[in-house]
Order: C-alpha cells, then structure tokens, then sequence
C-alpha cells in the first residue's frame, strides 16, 4: 500500500507578497556582452529609435538595459495575483515510480488562466504598451499558447489583440482559436490577404500552411504601418525573457523552502523564453559566486536549433521585415517536419540563450517527441498533471537524469520547469496511444539549404 | 486608467495544512431527517448490506452518517495537496465592469488536475475502494468531468477505471476522452453491448445517441456482476455531497480572511455536489444559529429538476437498477433537449439538496443558455478564466445578483463556485460566438409523461 502513504510536503507555495518585485536581468551578469542587434539595410548596430514603430520605449529600454533589477510595476503585479506565485512540486509520486534516488521538483507555470508561462510576459507588454498610449497589438502564434495569453492580457488591459494564427495550426485548433475570441481577440489565419508579406506567400503558394516566421512578418507589418498598433512577441527578445525570470526567482525561494538546492535545471527550449524563465536566476546565482548548477535546455530532434544550427547572423522572420540578431539558428527559410509541439517549431533561439551556450554556460539536447509523451503519460499518472506537449521534452530530460542517478546509484536534485498543460493538446495524446506519431528527422539537405542562405553580415 | 491600478488582494490562499481534515456532514443539523432510502423490489428501506455489492463499506456507512465531522483520512489530505487548499477570489475587475456596489467573491475549482471539483470526491472514493481491496472501478460520465476525476484518482491509488460515456459525448468530446486514457482509464461508448442493460437499449434503438441514466444502468450492472469491481458515482449521493464540503469549509475561512461574510452563496446544480459543496458548511452554520446566509442553485431551464420536477422517490438510472430515492425530479426517462452544459443533465438532484428545497431553506432558479454564456464571457473578459459551461450558471446568477444590487443602489456580498475551467468545452463558445446556441426549452408533454411514469411508492 506504499502509493497510500504521502505525508511529506509536495507543494511548496509562497504567500501572495512574494510576487518578485523586479525582474532578474541575465544581461549583468554575462562574462561577456551580447552581440549588437544589427540594421538589416546597414547592417550597423541599431539604436532604440529603430524600434520605436513597432515597440513602446520601456521595453525598447528593457531590451538593452544593463542592471541587474528590473522593477515590476506595480499594475503587473496585481495581475500576476491571480496565478502567481505559481506552485512549485516536489514529484515524489513520479520519483517512486521511477524508483530513483534522484529528488525531483518542478516548477508548475499551468496554473495560468491561458494554461503556460506565456501570460508572464503578456501582461507586462500589455501594460507597457498601454502605458504608452498604444491602442491594438498585433502578434503571431503558432500552437496558441501565446495569441491566448496575449488575447488575456489584452482583454485585462483594454487593448485590441489581433492575432496572426499560422494556418495549419488555425485548421487543427478550433478551441485555441475559440480561447482568444473569448478574451476578445481576433484571430486570423496565416498567411492572410491582409498584408503584404501574405498576399506575396499566397501567389507563390495559395495552399501555404503557413509558419511562424510568416505569421510574425504578418504582425510586424500591421504594427509597422498603423501608428495606433504596436507589435508584441511571445520569445526570443531580451525584455521577454526577463519577464519569464519570476518562474526561476520563485523557484529559488521555493527551493529554498524545500531544503534543497538543484544539481540540474531543465526546460524545453523553442524560442527560449520559458527555459531562460526557470534558468537565468539561478545561472545569475553562480555566475556571481554561488552553488554550481547544471543547466539543460531540451529542444525536438525534428527542430535542433541549439544542437545543430549555426551560431549566426539571421532575420527573425521569413520575410526579413526584422533586425538581424545573433543566434542559434536552422536559416529563416528552414520549414521543420511536422510534431506536436508547435511551441518548438521556430528557426532559431533567443539571443542570449544563444550567448550563454557558446560561452559553455549551458548544455543543449534534442530529443525525438515519442519518448517524450511516454514520459508525458508517465508523468500524468503519477503527479496528476498532463503536461503540454512542448512541456513532455522537459519532463523526459528530467526522468532521463533521474534514470542516470539510479544507474549510478547517487542522489541528485533535479527542477525542471513544466511550462503548460495539455488540455488545449489532446489530439497528440490521442495520437501518440494510437501509434501514429512519427520520429521525423529534419531534411539535412533543406538545412544545408537554409543555412547558406543566411544573411552575409560583416562580423 | 482605472484599470490599471488595483492593489487590493484579489485572491485568499490558505496554507496547506488548512485543509480541511473533516468533511461537513449536512445531515447532522438538519431539521427534519431525510427520507428513507427503498428497495425497488421490496419497497421496504435498505441496508448497508443492500449496497455491498457496488460500495465499499466505509462509503456506506458515510451515506448514514448523522455525526457532523467526518475525519478526511490523510492519504486523502496528501493527494488534495496536489491542488488544494484551493484559491478564493474577489472579482474586483467584473465587479467593476458591471458597476455594481455589491462584492463578488468566487472559489475556484478549476485548479485541480482534472479542472474541476470532481477529484475532491474521486480521489475519496478511490482510497476506500483500494482500502477494501477493490481493483477496479466503474462508473458513467456525461459531459467527461466525472469520468477524467475518476480516471486521475484511479491513477494515483492503483485502481482500473472503466468509464461507461454517453455516446454523443464520446463522439463530440475526443479530447475528454483522450484525457481519460492518457490517466489510464478505459473509456467505453454508451449504450454499449457489454452490459444487459446497454445491449437491450441497442436492440430497441441501434443509433441511441445515450443518457447519462443508461450509463449509469451499465456501470453499475458491471460492478454488481463483478466481486473486484466497485460502482463509484460523481454526484447526487450523500457520501459524495460530503466528500465536496471541502469547498465551503475552505471558502468560510477565506472569507473570513477577506473580511466580509456572503448575503448570498450561488452555485449551479446538476445532480447538486458542487452546489453542495460550497454551500452546506454555510448552511449548517446558519441553521446552528451563525448568520443568515441566501443560498441559490442555479439550473438549466431545458432541465428544470429543482423548479419543476416533482419531489417523489425515483430511480437514479434508466433500467431501474438503482434504489428507490425521494428527490427532485423529472422522471427517470426525462431526455432534455441538446443544450452545452453537459454536466447538468440529470434527470433527478441529490436528495439532500431536494430535502432542503423543500423545507424552504434554499432557493432555485432556472436560467437558458446563452444568458449564461454572455455572462461567462464579461467573467473572462474581466477576470481572466474562462468558466465550464456548468459554472457559466453560477456566473450569470452572481451577476444577476450585483446588478440587482445596483438597482437597490445597496451593496452586499456574492460567493459563487467556479466549478471548473472550459478548456475542454470551447466549442461551446465558438456556437455562442457563432450564433448558433439555442434556448430550447423541454417538451411539456414529455415531462408530463415521464412524471405519470414514476413508480408508485406506499409512502
């Protein structure tokens, strides 16, 4: 009867007032300084003025600001209140199941009311833009998460939220799509007939399925064009990543509630901002002389950006509407196979994320989507949770070094960062119990294609 | 930018070891004791022995409890830590789009695993089956929130679950079941031919799109067929009603913390558990000479138990296999029309809540669909979740109340259960959206027949 008997802690929640009251920003602590965002006609660094068409300046600011504390106004920490502090676990009926002498915790980012992490920098953009006296927002989404959480933020904020929904994705997510017309945003399918960098896919392809980095030259051009309309993006940018940093501030507080401290941090990596969320504040720790600390970004063997693009020069978008930035990247043209986990489908990787893996700071693996769901479905059965499916390449790099700590029969802590839940997901579950998921590999020549088609940047 | 400060608490956590570790046994401070349970054969009142065949004997014995406190055993308290204690709001953003003087307060229930309330009861029913060596369970599920509860307690305590789901709601709701499976339940259409009861439904009427009253007839004919298979239900008994006091035992020292007492506790009601569950405890103060409290359960209009079924005994499914009970209701054979909120269907309510009906201590209303739908969205345009379409009910009612409020120009306070979260229900929304909701109501002749069909009891 040993599953009955649980009187150990598992939750460790923080009251209300421990809502971080700035944000952590990894750029003070770097051992050396991110490289420039450059103009993509002069290819010479930009300035913030650059941005100000499609940004509001308190995150042009964000973006290049080099202190460590960030404050958090306070109208984004009223709104954090009604999820945060998230919950931090400790996975003691998973660790039994294992049967590891490995301590597992995460980091619970579901409880959101759009269900992920997304909404921590949704609301803070929201805000600002607000702020600036900005009317609408125009963004992108690919799996949802992020149009929904935008859609919230703007809803809770009174802006207009038009979003830009990839179109295949438009076409297999009726209830992701229902979600943001609920908070009042509207949603349009990508490529559309509204924008320039649409109409120009549509003739070449009128049966495009769409991708990210369409639905973002989308986005940025509504914003660019309409004084009223700024732009927001749910990754990859310094000021978004820092907003995720409350996950990992709350962790470390929570961590230290649970009288443990982690050997190894890991998160799933599409755009980066939910592995930076979780990692940063604790890599900000040792990096100015506290405990070491392991820190793994999990990314799809079917999208390796980390693991096998190049560190590089290259637009965020396909049609080349935006600055180019320094990063891990698989070439703006690079379309990967089809997986699950829309939220890891992106070229490439935030730029200090980027940064830190080529300064040896952080480690980076790529695995196929089946172990992941099995590690999914392993983890809903024990701990309750169906994790989202970008969320499973967490949890399987978890079990993974919680299987390696049993073969080598020591103890370690692991905190990994379950970013979402599967309930807007089901169909990949279903797919997965059906056998019909498929380990697809990238196209090693459509890489190589992509790749030498990057931009050619005077470094 | 009214919105944009707001530095009130909006949320009262409580710690976890304020959980609960007693449920509220309404039936100690009632005024006039319920009616007795019957034997369909017979007619004559049951044993516990009666029951033996489907319900483990410590579930027995809470359905005849008459002490107050029932001790929550602590394996129950360690799997409730998963979610509970859970979070109590002040809606200070609808209270202020509605411009009402009157405060809103909501419990919300969707934070658990399932994302609902069920699990408060699943989880119960689980442990004492396994106490008394059960392996496997069986039970229906309609809308699919019972049947995910059951699956997610069957999966943390080691039992099979086999969930008998109303067809159509098999066919309309993939994701419900691939949650379902993905807890490692067994998930099976109804009317199915694996039971007597499903097999003679089929014979009469192959396309039976089935109710949750022939489901009910299956999972129970298979647990009475089998000696390791127990009958778990998700609403109307005693036992059940207890296990869901949870929710109002937490809410009255959230309240507390809040400051304010409810004039008025709201919640929806299909077979009355989470109606129950918030509102007994506040109840049972009342009649014990605490203050004075309204209590309102809210219906659908197409299935109108409480304000216009009949208070007479009645079967609980549709092949008569389950005791005789006295309760609200529209006749075991009553098919309401297709409205959303599939978890307000029932045909009868749990006698407890009828009992109280009828001795005037609570009130009843019944409301049509899209009211409440356009009530769930200000919710989630206001407050950031977006409600399952059974808690929509409470919403419309709890605003009702706030502009009834601002009619009388007088402020008072509102409690209502957010029962559950609509991530698996958005299709709902996109037919609200659409247009293409209906208010039916149900057919009077129907009615009439069905109540003309209720079995003859020598009271």
């Amino acid at each position: 009867m040993g599953v009955l008997t649980m009187t150990d802690s598992v939750k460790y929640l923080l009251p209300e007032d421990r809502i971080p009251r700035a944000w952590y920003n990894m750029a003070a602590d770097l051992p050396k300084p991110l490289p420039a965002v450059l103009h993509p006609g002069t290819g010479q660094p930009i300035g913030p003025a650059d941005l100000a068409a499609i940004f509001p300046m308190p995150l042009i600011l964000q973006e290049v600001a080099s202190e460590r504390d960030i404050e958090i106004p306070q109208p984004v920490r009223d709104v954090y209140k009604l999820w945060r502090p998230a919950p931090l676990y400790r996975a003691l009926r998973l660790e039994r199941a294992l049967d590891t002498p490995a301590r597992i915790f995460y980091k619970y980012e579901g409880v959101s009311p759009a269900g992920s992490h997304k909404p921590n920098t949704a609301v803070a953009q929201a805000f600002y833009n607000r702020e600036s006296g900005i009317a609408k927002l125009s963004t992108e989404t690919g799996a949802g998460q992020w149009g929904s959480s935008l859609a919230f933020a703007g809803a809770l904020f009174g802006l207009e939220v038009k979003v830009y929904m990839v179109k295949v994705s438009y076409q297999q997510k009726p209830y992701r799509r229902a979600l943001m017309e609920t908070y009042g945003a509207t949603c349009i399918p990508s490529p559309s007939k509204e924008t320039e960098s649409g109409r120009a896919i549509l003739a070449a392809n009128p049966d495009s399925p769409g991708s990210l980095g369409i639905a973002i030259s989308e986005a940025v051009e509504v914003a660019a064009k309409n004084a009223d309309t700024n732009y927001a993006l749910g990754s990859v940018l310094n000021h978004v990543l820092l907003h995720q940093t409350v996950i990992g501030l709350e962790a470390i507080e929570q961590m230290e509630m649970a009288g443990f401290w982690p050997d190894v941090v890991v998160a799933c990596a599409g755009g980066g901002s939910n592995f930076a969320g979780i990692a940063f504040p604790f890599l900000g720790k040792k990096l100015r002389g506290g405990k070491d600390v392991r820190v793994v970004a999990v990314e799809p063997a079917a999208c390796p950006t980390l693991t096998r693009g190049t560190y590089a020069y290259d637009f965020g978008d396909t049609a080349h509407l935006t600055p180019l930035v320094k990063m891990h990247t698989l070439g703006s043209q690079f379309v990967p196979p089809g997986f699950h986990a829309g939220g890891l489908r992106y070229h490439g990787m935030a730029p200090l994320v980027s940064h830190l893996k080529e300064l040896g700071l952080i480690e980076a693996r790529a695995v196929h989507q089946t172990p992941c769901f099995e590690a999914g479905v392993a983890f809903a059965r024990a701990e309750g949770i169906v994790p989202a499916p970008e969320s499973t390449h967490a949890v399987r790099a978890a079990v993974d070094e919680a299987l390696a700590a049993k073969a080598e029969g020591r103890a370690r802590t692991i905190l990994f960062n379950l970013s979402g839940h599967g309930h807007f997901d089901m169909q990949a579950y279903t797919d997965y119990f059906a056998g019909k998921l498929e380990d697809r590999d990238y196209d090693e020549a459509a890489l190589r294609d992509s790749l030498a088609a990057l931009p050619k940047v005077a470094a």
